[in-house]
């Protein structure tokens, strides 16, 4: 385990949730990045431009009404989605969390943002909430 | 706005989740601590020991029947609760948000746990994330 990557939040607009991440709090806003994969269009921010030891904010819209974020707005209303940490070797993290009984919603690693690779540990597994365990593109 | 301080998560047993974290995760524990006035027992971990740039995950179990996060498990079950965000003078950015149109759930500030001071911000102006912010004790 490297560190806590990112912490993801479902908003329906983009533009208006980002007004409040930027003006209101001030936070340094880092671009945006549409991720077909899984069909959202994403705000990253961080409390100061280039602060890399921290975990970024990524604020997720869907792109369409078979995103999973529009099931998670529609089910639960926008609000934190999901605890993302990296690792370095996501395939070998994955066998030794199934050895020890963890359950994964994804049978093996897809492609993430920003080149990465990513595999969703199921809620059931972890006190209700829903961990990403992401691999840097290299 | 100094940084993401921590990201809060309300689980049912303290214990369990924890395990999950620390076994399973492989973070660092940090301790745990009752927080009489938030009705709250809360356990704190990093990713490594002493990683003070980064935010601490923060698990939440309500002392009792009349905690808020009784409430929130009993509505929207375990899973990530809030995002707190660390500043130098709590009552100075409460000002200068609620000019900004932020509305609060604390019209001023209380105890948090570690000494500091808190406030939350009432979802609807946050795109529905509860958000703390706080100021850390001297």
């Amino acid at each position: 385990m490297k560190k806590l990557d990112h912490i993801a939040v479902a908003v329906r607009d983009l533009e208006q949730a980002s007004a409040f991440y930027r003006d209101a709090l001030g936070l340094a806003e880092e671009g945006t990045e549409t991720v077909p994969e899984q069909k959202v269009r994403v705000a990253f921010f961080r409390s100061h431009a280039g602060a890399s030891a921290e975990p970024t904010i990524e604020l997720l819209e869907p792109t369409g009404p078979d995103s999973p974020v529009t099931k998670f707005l529609e089910s639960r209303g926008p609000g934190l989605h999901h605890l993302a940490f990296e690792v370095d070797d996501l395939e070998a993290h994955m066998e030794r969390l199934k050895a020890k009984g963890v359950a994964f919603i994804d049978a093996k690693p897809r492609p993430g943002s920003r080149g990465s690779k990513v595999a969703f540990i199921h809620p059931k597994s972890s006190a209700g909430v829903l961990v990403e365990l992401c691999e840097r593109g290299r």
